[in-house]
């Protein structure tokens, strides 16, 4: 659902930016990530072997810190001469994810709750890094 | 695609949270609403008229601050004896939501992202008004 | 150092708020809590008795967030018509704070960390009410 | 205040952090700077050449919201392996710092909150490289 809203923000900004498909879809994988490591990092909160855990809880916290900032930049990305700017961020937040998906992969089958999460990161480092090619590519 | 994801986080929640369903719905009420709120203001920024909408981008941006919050704190949604905390913060998340969609709904015939971000701030206060609703009933 | 910044912030602002000081330094106690906060949930995550401390890392995550969506939204805290919506946030930032800085006195014996996070909660509460009192006196 | 709350936490870690004056001059620096641009944003809506400033507005919301993540980051900065993340996210903020310091350096002039707003950035991306720096240096 919020995939279709945010989609419609975009093709009525008046700046008609380009790539409107591919920042949509990179905005809601964003929160999507942020949500689900949110909710992750209060699963494992939850977990008997929780020590175990730490790592994870922080690479959630951080990996939600990250989506949420780019989702936000993201939805500002009509910045001329800023394209560097967008290409850093998006590179930075596409590390985290993988990190994230990779911790979370490690333990996916004792936790399901890890698994789901690593699937939402694997998606938002797919959708950021689609986005850096249609950047890259010529309009 | 992101209510999935946080609905089969709360399924595999080690607490077994009561009101999964409305708990998933709300998050992603939430966030959907960071989505809009912030894409609106910044949209806003590229109209012509852009001070007349000067009142509009700040109740976004406030919008989109106590929706974050709200989605991040109903993603820990299990605290024993906090429960006057989640209905202040769902309430005071009510509040903003309306004032943004009112706002937004008042110029919504000029500016198609404002129709789309009004539409999007009424169904967040809807979702956070069925999530009170939930922890009111008995379990 | 940041209260300067802030404070010089608002005597600069076009709009001459009114209380600048009063929202320079609940804008600085709410970042304030935010980092004590968040450094806090990281601290009790590096404890040995980690499982006591779950309700603690909740509520400092919740904190966190509350406090940062107040500070952001105090930011932009000249807006004609919407006082209920700034007391409502302030008066919600308070319940959050003084319930974290309740959590975290509890074992602040043991745990330094939670003993000069519940002093940044609680300095926060009282900013966020001497700002509540300013904006309830006649200007 | 804050840097003396949060280097107060550091110093209770139970895991003692290197280098945790850097750390807390760094996330100081961070949320300082967060203030100020959200800030500034606001005071940027409320001149009357609007228009002009806003590439100044996006950046100033842009670095905002890095500072934010970057400064919760840090608070997690013991992240054994992790250490590449924590280089790319500082280097990142050193550049959204950069730029929106220069951006409002090309009107600080007109606009005082530009000129305090600049400093703030300048000031987070030199606790940036600084935290940079303790980070290569043999521990």
């Amino acid at each position: 659902m919020s995939a279709v809203a945010v989609r419609a923000m975009f093709r009525s900004h008046p700046e008609k930016p380009a790539h409107a498909e591919a920042i949509s879809r990179c905005i809601d994988a964003c929160f999507s990530c942020v949500e689900t490591c949110t909710a992750c990092a209060d699963a494992c909160l939850a977990e008997r072997d929780i020590e175990h855990l730490v790592p994870c809880m922080r690479l959630n916290l951080d990996c939600a810190a990250v989506c949420n900032a780019t989702g936000s930049i993201m939805a500002r990305a009509n910045k001329a001469g800023h394209r560097q700017l967008l290409e850093a961020q998006l590179a930075n937040c596409i590390a985290f994810c993988r990190a994230c998906a990779s911790e979370c992969a490690s333990h996916a089958e004792m936790h399901r709750h890890c698994r789901v999460c690593a699937e939402a990161c694997t998606a938002c480092a797919e959708a950021c890094t689609s986005m850096l090619d249609a950047m890259r590519m010529p309009a």
